[in-house]
């Protein structure tokens, strides 16, 4: 099946309208007529080939939303019509110790990417969301529950409300906790908003002074420009948890020093350059931790979509055709946009 | 009470024989009659001022053992003839919330070091074990159950001992699990019999080819040379937990990729110089996390002595005369000690 698609030929060639093809589906899958993709930090990186191993033609996307068009003979969870997402995975091995505690992200053979990845279809790796049309295993469909006007919102709940919401959980944010998200964009935005769903007291953490009022508009309790050390110096040992979704370069022990005894500091982004070396002393006389969290589980997917929809989450979004994803890429590297692009996929028709 | 001890009256002048005053014993206090003093990477660090902040006159020792000469009226948990200990801290201000919950070692206002620390008796800062005799509040004072014979070796445990069982027990090491310890030093050879005697499956790292037999010998179930890609290797995401004891600037990603998803890097020693930036990635795609940890509470100082009373554990030692301790540095400073000095305070008569 031919479907309208939207990637790039080279690293140095801008993405463009191309035509990819889709399997047919088998007994276990679910045919997805795409209705609308997020554009993550990701898509940009892969696309543009500035994370090693892109493989081209490739076409990103990885925060899918849409409607079931065709099911396999297996499908019992989802029928025709009914409205789903797909996010960053779309297989794993299944039975290594890390897929049988359903943590399919840390599979230990390594998942199967929504794109980049080997797969045996044309033309033998995974190709994104930025397309009409998806194919995929029942078991890395996703329901969503939200209102359908919210559905272009809903999209980027795949990839950053899902890596924000994992290492919340896993670290028991709830009632009673204060816990800090570092950088208002994609992802600290879904942080700020779920930590304060989850009951916490919200510290947002800012560079950017203008920020501020946002932030709070967000659900922060309060808001840090971290270059203010007058700002920062009040917190000192008061945090439980402190979400970090800034990848780029910066000073982790700015933060670790707002850690209570045992807090942790959780990164989620891979910095393209080092960090400075954290300093020792500060996670040995706190007893506290540095530590990473990828995305979530298929099974904490769903919860998390479940979570959203009963607290009335979304993404802020800014939805944007397909024709201006490269306008979009350039505005995201200089962090303008409110906080997430979204691709309506109607516009691959044009 | 003047007595006699050893110490140093600068950073840059050997430590000698001094005399000293100690308290008449409080209505809370214990004196002691020092029988045995440990020597601690510490004690050098301090004397001769590699860290900032020595007071001087400066009596180093933190591993103290000894026998109870007086009694202060309130005292009922020690009376004259108990073998005791004292270990790190003297004192905490026992109000903060670690302190409530028996972490004095993470005391919100500091707890009060066995020496080097601001106190109100003369000289106006505490003064160690190097000593014959020291007077402590009995809440600071330890139980020793170890039979006599073995008081040099249970001197330690104060320190080294403590450091490495307390994020052994944190982190809930026991059967099942797979254990790291790298570096067999003072700090590293108590880790391996105490990961040993909880029943975990434990290996040690070393750098030193020579140190293979002696770490079976300690406890370990196997020997990695670190050095050596090929027997790093195998061992690759399987390590529950790993405790790195080495304090000198060391790659930290070497054993953080050795951990299991979910898996923690624990440390105990500050570097001197800054450890190599840890590679975020290697966190984030294991859910990884690099810890540190401080000696221990009081109470779980007492649990640490009884678990190695009923557990036969010691340490490694090698007693010296107090006279020799300017070797005894030196001699520490290149590796050259299996695993610890332990000074015999009768040497201080001479």
């Amino acid at each position: 099946m031919r479907v309208a698609a939207y990637g790039a030929y080279a690293a140095d060639r801008p993405l463009q309208p191309m035509h990819i093809e889709r399997r047919v589906p088998g007994v276990r899958d679910v045919q997805i007529e795409i209705a609308y993709c997020g554009v993550c930090h990701s898509d940009l990186h892969t696309v543009r080939s500035e994370w090693p191993g892109t493989r081209y033609p490739c076409v990103p996307g990885h925060e899918i939303v849409g409607q079931v068009s065709a099911v396999g003979s297996e499908v019992e969870r989802f029928k025709i019509g009914d409205v789903v997402g797909v996010g960053c995975m779309v297989d794993s091995c299944r039975v290594c110790a890390s897929c049988a505690q359903g943590l399919e992200q840390y599979c230990e053979r390594g998942f199967v990417a929504t794109y980049n990845s080997p797969c045996k279809d044309a033309p033998g790796h995974t190709l994104g969301g930025y397309s009409q049309r998806i194919v995929v295993d029942q078991d890395f469909v996703l329901s969503i529950r939200h209102p359908r006007a919210q559905l272009a919102a809903v999209a980027p709940l795949l990839c950053a409300g899902i890596t924000t919401y994992s290492p919340l959980r896993h670290w028991r944010v709830g009632p009673g906790m204060k816990v800090g998200v570092v950088g208002i964009g994609g992802l600290g935005h879904m942080g700020i908003k779920l930590a304060h769903a989850m009951g916490a007291q919200v510290v947002a953490f800012t560079s950017s002074e203008h920020k501020r009022d946002a932030a709070l508009t967000l659900g922060a309790d309060a808001v840090v420009v971290t270059k203010n050390a007058k700002e920062m110096k009040p917190h000192a040992r008061s945090f439980d948890f402190i979400l970090d979704t800034v990848a780029a370069s910066h000073d982790l022990d700015a933060f670790a020093r707002l850690l209570k005894r045992d807090g942790t500091l959780c990164l989620v982004g891979v910095p393209e350059h080092p960090h400075p070396e954290p300093n020792i002393g500060t996670l040995i006389f706190g007893r506290r931790a540095l530590a990473g969290s990828l995305i979530g589980g298929i099974a904490e997917t769903q919860e998390m979509l479940d979570f959203c929809a009963e607290n009335g989450i979304v993404a802020d979004i800014e939805l944007i055709p397909a024709q201006r994803i490269d306008e979009a890429y350039d505005r995201m590297q200089k962090g303008d946009v409110k906080y997430r692009f979204v691709i309506d996929a109607a516009s691959l028709e044009r």
